[in-house]
């Protein structure tokens, strides 16, 4: 473990670097992962080399700029396994991909009374779209509740979705706790009811093999920038059918028909719901992405981080005032370590973690509901990556104790 | 004019290949620029020192990734001259820009019986967003015609700006007639009878000077891609009042104050409208994108371009058979070129145009009411930027003749 997985360390010359005079341990991939030269080397070879507009151009450069734009289309619905491209909708990022399943979906099939259920470990960007479509449509919006554990409660799960229920959205895993929610039983249950199954795949795709057909999910929502692709490319899957029914959220160029002056029509899926110039650079580069991740494999990646966590988490358990928030079971943890420091303010805990070199994020995560449900106003959260190694966690638990043991000298 | 605007052809590396056997010539800088080295090396370098997420870290690289990101706008509001940085948002394009606009600010102003008032010149983007507010609010959209020559009949302004009129919604400079339109007197005759004033600045932004405040533009819409910037970058400027009184698009981290179990509050300008994972490292390209700019020069490449279409237009309207839509007098032109030639279809005439190294556009180009209104189903339009040589101009008019000789003969 002491290069990455497969190595795969050398691919990041970002990782090499001193901050604070300290070599960098960036742990807060959770927020954002860094980004291989590979896919680098493909944004600036599809600019030095390729670049035109898409779909519209009938010449050489257009041509190409649309092949690679479309072909890496391919390659995320062959990622998450959809059965179709036609199910593959661009997006900026996971936050915008549930913003039009909520705005545009759920204002078509959530009616006064209905219910929407979400849980109590969501983020905000999976909370704030629907209570505006509980709002609007005078709608209620229900939360799962979590064991003690910091686990979905699924005896809540069933209480909670009902034949009142028309839309259940729920993150396949946490951005905080670290737990992996059971999607695949939700979409069952959520089905029974004759609900639709949303999952917010953000802290998942990047880190498992995600196959949409097997889970059942109407529609699945991820981001290219925790997945090692640019900012601002994000996936909306969604069931053929379903994205058929779905009006447009945005509207303009590509996304037409035959445009009138009082009126116009839609053009097919996918190219229905990306008006505009879209993110052509962004869409081939997490073509890319999706190259490397393939190369090393989900599965692998998954193991290793696993791998990590379960030497980290007893190691940050065992520092005395630690309190870690979440399963305390590697086996039910993905790469993200919540956690707080008696007596300390987590933006003083990650501060003072910046100064030992290790970023970690500090804050409410974009989570205040689960910080009220904690009673917690914020943790810090350190969170792993295949190329992160044992030394990182190694260099993370020093500078834990260090950080500690800093703040105790202060104080007496 | 032979290696470009001081000397910039070099700094543009896609420019040096042959397509088709043939040197390239560009010549669809209307649909998207090419992105010069700096720009390049901004985004490598930005991943390979400084990538985080922003705002939400306190470590050392989420405080360099924000500082850039948030110095990007500091650039964009300086370079359209916004009073107040509060007033650049970033979007992911011109057609998002103005769908913002139209959903969130037109839908909130816009009433029964309330006019809307746009051109027969517009592009789809500025045309299918206002129909959807019009059926929404069961309000009236109308056309301001055009002068026999493709420019904006003033008259027919006056005539259908009223006082039912809420929104005027223009674009500055046309993407297929490549006539400037006068957006400040729009502004004032719009302000006039209490309407608001948007403009559509895709086609003017990267061309010419633009000061918002002498225009006295409400908003104003631009796109990155178009002005050296890569894809899914875009600015939507608005003026501070109508921004804080305009609800939020989207939903999610970032743009919230406080988020409870069943409401949220949203934080203040311009993150209120910047929900999720921004384009980061696409945000700091474009205030890369606007160094390079800044230093040609805004009024040198307006003068450099208008030299090389008042060179190259008289030599197209030379050409037998061949058709120019919008004025032939150069003075009246921006650097598009939109024509037909006789007996081809326009994409035949891409394609004759691809087969010589020569990158041109065909189709309706995002406005098929103009196309309507012009009685053709689609033009070849030829683009320059300020890379763009004298030597690519005589080949463009040289290819054009080969096309024609090509196409008599295979008839003849």
């Amino acid at each position: 473990m002491d290069k990455g997985l497969n190595n795969s360390r050398k691919d990041f010359p970002i990782l090499d670097q001193q901050v604070n005079g300290e070599p960098l341990v960036y742990l807060d991939n959770a927020a954002t992962t860094q980004k291989p030269n590979q896919v680098l080397k493909t944004i600036v070879s599809y600019y030095q080399n390729d670049n035109a507009n898409v779909h519209r151009g009938v010449h050489t450069l257009a041509e190409r700029a649309t092949d690679h734009y479309e072909a890496a289309r391919d390659k995320v619905a062959e990622f998450i396994n959809a059965a179709n491209r036609k199910s593959i909708v661009y997006t900026r990022s996971t936050t915008e991909s549930l913003n039009w399943v909520a705005s545009s979906f759920g204002n078509l099939v959530v009616n006064e009374g209905d219910e929407i259920v979400i849980s109590q470990l969501e983020h905000h960007s999976n909370i704030v779209p629907w209570q505006q479509v509980a709002q609007k449509q005078h709608a209620t919006l229900k939360y799962i509740d979590l064991t003690t554990d910091g686990e979905l409660d699924m005896d809540s799960a069933r209480r909670q979705i009902t034949d009142k229920t028309k839309i259940v959205a729920i993150a396949q895993a946490a951005n905080v706790m670290g737990v992996v929610n059971p999607i695949k039983e939700l979409a069952q249950i959520a089905h029974q009811h004759g609900a639709y199954m949303i999952a917010d795949g953000a802290q998942a795709a990047p880190h498992m093999k995600i196959d949409v057909q097997d889970l059942d999910v109407d529609f699945y929502a991820f981001s290219g920038h925790k997945m090692l692709a640019p900012t601002g490319i994000g996936v909306l899957y969604g069931k053929q059918d379903l994205l058929e029914m779905m009006p447009p959220v945005q509207f303009g160029g590509e996304m037409i028909d035959f445009v009138h002056h009082q009126d116009a029509s839609w053009t097919e899926l996918p190219w229905k719901f990306e008006a505009g110039t879209p993110n052509i650079s962004g869409a081939i580069a997490l073509g890319s992405a999706i190259d490397y991740l393939t190369k090393l494999g989900m599965d692998n990646i998954h193991a290793y981080e696993h791998e990590l966590v379960a030497y980290t988490l007893p190691k940050l358990l065992a520092v005395d005032g630690v309190t870690v928030y979440g399963p305390h079971d590697p086996n039910k943890h993905t790469g993200v370590l919540a956690f707080n420091m008696a007596g300390l303010h987590p933006h003083d805990v990650a501060t003072g973690l910046d100064m030992e070199g290790v970023a970690v994020r500090a804050g409410h995560h974009c989570a205040q509901p689960l910080m009220e449900y904690l009673n917690v106003t914020a943790t810090a959260r350190a969170s792993f990556y295949f190329y992160n190694t044992q030394a990182d966690a190694d260099k993370f638990i020093q500078a834990v104790t260090a950080v500690k043991e800093f703040f105790a000298d202060g104080i007496s």
